[in-house]
């Protein structure tokens, strides 16, 4: 067997400087590696140059003109957020998330009708987030200034999350106001024999009362 | 259960029409949904300003002003790429591609030092891709004008690859050029048992004699 047939891990020479200056930036993108994003670069030079300057475009306005909620930090085109400017909200709850995704993936529920409070991540020591980078004191202010009745953590149940919730419940721990976490089980629909031990251990623990 | 809870297939409502936009361009790349290009912008607003604007000024760089060689129809930055202007690359032999991450492949394998010819696809009347979207009239005259000896067809062994093989030797018939193939069968260091049955059948009927 010819050795030099099995050579997958050779450097790649592009023909071009311009591909491989795309295929470096393209691969930046989390979960996007050089195949990835040479493929992408193929199907851009299938599109006409107008459509590959659209998608540029899109790209450095969005990072260049993005704005961000006076209140809550949530992106938004205007000073307030469509959901802060929403008179018919709930103004005495507040649900703190991580970021952006999360308050469309909690918008998408129907099931939370107050306000929103973006952190802009969690505490993580080890990728160097200190609650200096997150919008901590920002929250402990608006529970101070709003008369806010409940703050609800909707942080991902790791221990990044968790180390913040604390956190955070320390901050506010003085103040008059109800702190709750989303629950954490067994997902809907999931079957009982997928579920991690951890978690149906603590389902266990953290058992409700049944309600018909 | 409450059937509002399980609501997955909801219209996403972007808080920011700069998000929206940024969204459904980097979801038209093949492979990208809303969701992975949403975790894209995320990506995008942890950046710079300036890194974002240089990535998406790669991607309009990089469409714009692509230049193709005027020989073998690979990305190039200059008239003639890297391959075609090397005088020590054998002159006689074309390796027919279907496009640059072929040649990339290629090239890393060590095993072909002759030229290519980048067809920008394959023959696909479902996806609408005719003959003449390819540069197959211009290896017709390749072959012709630069006294070529061998033209190896190095396709995918799909239906389309071998209709755009078909199609290219019959329009090579008269010439007196010899057409070869990439040989198909059980990949180098695959086992057989997870083979599938045609490339296994056909690695049987095309068996090559054994060298020591």
């Amino acid at each position: 067997m010819n050795l030099d047939l099995v050579n997958t891990f050779a450097a790649v020479n592009y023909p071009s400087s311009l591909i491989e200056e795309a295929v470096n930036e393209l691969s930046k993108f989390p979960g996007v590696g050089k195949k990835s994003a040479l493929r992408m670069v193929l199907f851009l030079l299938k599109q006409t140059p107008s459509d590959a300057r659209k998608l540029g475009e899109a790209v450095i306005n969005m990072r260049e003109k993005i704005n961000y909620c006076k209140r809550c930090y949530n992106v938004s085109d205007y000073d307030l957020c469509n959901i802060c400017a929403n008179p018919k909200r709930n103004l005495q709850t507040i649900c703190v998330v991580e970021d952006l995704r999360d308050v469309i993936a909690i918008e998408n529920t129907n099931q939370h009708n107050g306000m929103y409070h973006v952190l802009g991540g969690v505490i993580s020591p080890m990728n160097g987030i200190g609650p200096d980078e997150l919008k901590i004191d920002e929250l402990v202010m608006r529970v101070k200034a709003e008369e806010i009745s409940e703050v609800i953590m909707a942080l991902s149940p790791t221990p990044e999350g968790d180390t913040t919730i604390y956190y955070l419940s320390k901050k506010m721990a003085g103040l008059d106001v109800k702190i709750s976490t989303i629950s954490r089980g067994i997902a809907i629909g999931g079957e009982l024999e997928y579920a991690d031990e951890i978690t149906l251990g603590r389902s266990i623990v953290t058992r409700i009362p049944y309600q018909m």
